[in-house]
């Protein structure tokens, strides 16, 4: 057990901000000591160091956060339902527009979702996130068939397996949350590049001329 | 041979635009018909579509696509040069920090390309952007090991295959420019979307309890 000094030291959290999170109700209240004075477990330092990976790490609003916290503590959600919790806060919500695009665009993935025998929620907000790219992909004159759709849904399955080994059913919940929180904003980031220096590879191999520049 | 009227109803760029950027030099000339008109080509047209593409739908700062637009311009440039200089504007650049993180991702980067032989030029600012993000993972106490690096650039590495079957090198130099500026934003975003469904496919697959709610 710890003062709020000590908290604070261990988290990299200031203690004014872990003052607001108790305000708030983000962070449970510590055992008293004193009229003035609490002390702090285990318990507070991992819900700390999750609420920071959270916000700092992730840029998720605390509205968001509290909502991630809810289902962390309710045992009734199931570990699914965590993960599910955690990834829908941190997607961007995406308006639908009313254009022959779009719709076209959200057939595509309906279609595909269904090819594939993908078990997603209709309500996943990563749905209309894929419908808007395709969507203006398509509004800049380009299509977007299966073949293409095809291969990066099994590069993104690859990466999803990859993901899902990393989170320990057995590990502590928050654990799990803190691992998704960061594996939905870095990873995808990883990928991002790597896909550029995978672009510049086969652009390397096919279209380079005989000029032996890089 | 159309007026500036025409061609901005055909481009969709607005006259105020068209005529900034024939100021800036972003666009050639027309042909003069009198002291105060000038007529427009096809040429034009695709000119101002991709300068469209480049700033509306990459968001490119003007001095960038300048730099693309010289490449374009320069036939001493091969594609696989051309296709390269376009990929360098739109990546974002990342400062590099002098922290243990920083020289063990980097390491992780370099050790990751030479083990996987991709041609990748040293001066690609994608590689400082995928230690970046291995070194933020590693600063909140995550390894990325060299096993998921390998799953994700497999992954990618079947994106970029899928990407440049599409670049045709037969077709005007404009389109395949046009084509990778979308790629790299639009494709990123479907990519990123894609993963958000097949890590809830998966996770339903592996985690679901009993329950038969979604």
């Amino acid at each position: 057990m710890v003062r709020v000094s000590e908290l604070s030291r261990h988290s990299g959290v200031p203690v004014a901000t872990i003052k607001y999170y108790l305000r708030e109700g983000l962070l449970p209240k510590g055992e008293a000591t004193s009229a003035t004075q609490a002390v702090y477990s285990e318990t507070h330092l991992r819900r700390l160091r999750l609420i920071r990976a959270l916000v700092e790490g992730s840029g998720v609003p605390l509205t968001k956060v509290r909502a991630i916290l809810d289902a962390l503590d309710d045992t009734g959600v199931d570990l699914h339902h965590l993960l599910g919790t955690v990834q829908y806060a941190l997607t961007p919500e995406t308006t639908p527009t009313d254009t022959p695009e779009w719709r076209e665009a959200e057939r595509n993935t309906e279609e595909l979702l269904a090819r594939l025998g993908w078990r997603v929620s209709p309500s996943s907000p990563a749905r209309p996130r894929l419908t808007h790219a395709i969507a203006t992909v398509m509004g800049l004159g380009y299509q977007v068939g299966p073949r293409t759709l095809d291969t990066y849904a099994n590069a993104a399955h690859m990466t999803a397996e990859r993901d899902l080994d990393r989170i320990d059913p057995a590990a502590p919940r928050e654990r799990a949350v803190e691992h998704v929180a960061i594996i939905t904003a870095l990873m995808d980031q990883m990928l991002v590049a790597l896909r550029a220096l995978a672009q510049e590879d086969v652009s390397a191999r096919r279209l380079r001329g005989t000029d032996a520049r890089y």
